[in-house]
């Protein structure tokens, strides 16, 4: 953080009325379970959901190097809902007129400047389904580097303060504990995942013959 | 599903007012950011966090049986805020006065039926955290049966109605896959994270020398 930079800091949290709410809104949904009964749920939902009718997409980045070991990427910011620094995937809102897969090449290429080619992306996936209508899709984007190539720069939107982090594959999963026990970070739970699964199939690979 | 069971199906949705939300709350959050700006951001939280602070856990069980592959288990039930039928790990709300290790315990043995010792439970790490407060943690869960054990019973409460779905952990991927491309239901974010890291690990352990 530069000289300039402060520390993000929460200054009043309020009762957020739904009139006054701009980028997301909330849902009574009625509805008629299994057995007939007439039940009530509550929801939240994000306004700003384009034509491909996808709120958001998410990257894994797989970054590959001559003399470095196979790595990702992951960001850290601000987050004021939980009030702390995230640790997450990159990822962004789809545009209007957006498809996932451009979506992901733009918010990859702002967030962190690299630029990549997707190799898998997910079907439509749910984000918190008991709670909100959010949903997204995960792409996989490999990033190929050269010998002696310079970390590229930033796109950063106006107001977006991102710090990327280049990390092997083979040491995630314990950085990912190192940021939540020792520095006060929250990891993303999506990224937590990957990154459980990844760790799970390294250690188990012989016991469960994965 | 029984011949008394019907398709769930929403009734009606309409905007729910934050006088009326009995579960869930909006916030209005006023912050500022790390050039001394002043700034607003919209949340929705969770009305029923307890003394852990932590909302909800959620389990990866790993069956280990004498002559079967290894397995997890999933779930399949009805999430009316996005009209389907989600696939996701086995998962729930922490109750009060519990701490998230009881309540992976507890919710396996509720909603699947059943028991285990959990192996490994990560930090606190948050759900969605650009639109919510949402919090969790994963829990890891070792369950060990033996020759000729049936099938235990789920103990579900009123109102519940959830499917579990023993799949070997070598099938889980193109098991997600199959229900989002071919059956019209959903899976969760956080359960296809996990299953696209352990199936990145297997695809490219060699490869990348993970």
């Amino acid at each position: 953080m530069s000289s300039k930079m402060q520390e993000p800091k929460i200054k009043k949290i309020s009762a957020l009325s739904s009139e006054e709410a701009k980028w997301i809104e909330f849902n009574k949904i009625e509805w008629t379970d299994q057995t007939g009964g007439s039940r009530i749920w509550e929801a939240a939902s994000r306004k700003t959901r384009g034509a491909s009718g996808i709120d958001a997409v998410a990257i894994a980045p797989i970054l590959l190097h001559p003399s470095k070991p196979a790595s990702t990427l992951i960001i850290l910011q601000y987050r004021p809902p939980v009030q702390a620094i995230c640790v997450e995937f990159p990822a962004g809102l789809i545009d209007a007129k957006e498809t996932p897969e451009q979506a992901a090449i733009r918010e990859l290429k702002e967030e962190t400047g690299y630029e990549g080619n997707i190799v898998d992306i997910t079907p439509t996936i749910v984000a918190d389904p008991g709670l909100t209508t959010a949903n997204m899709q995960l792409a996989i984007v490999e990033v190929q580097l050269n010998e002696g190539d310079e970390e590229p720069e930033q796109h950063l939107e106006d107001g977006e303060h991102i710090e990327r982090i280049v990390v092997p594959l083979n040491e995630l999963y314990d950085r990912l504990m190192a940021y939540s026990k020792e520095e006060g970070k929250i990891v993303d739970a999506r990224l937590f995942h990957w990154a459980s699964g990844l760790h799970f199939a390294k250690l188990n690979a012989e016991k469960y013959r994965l």
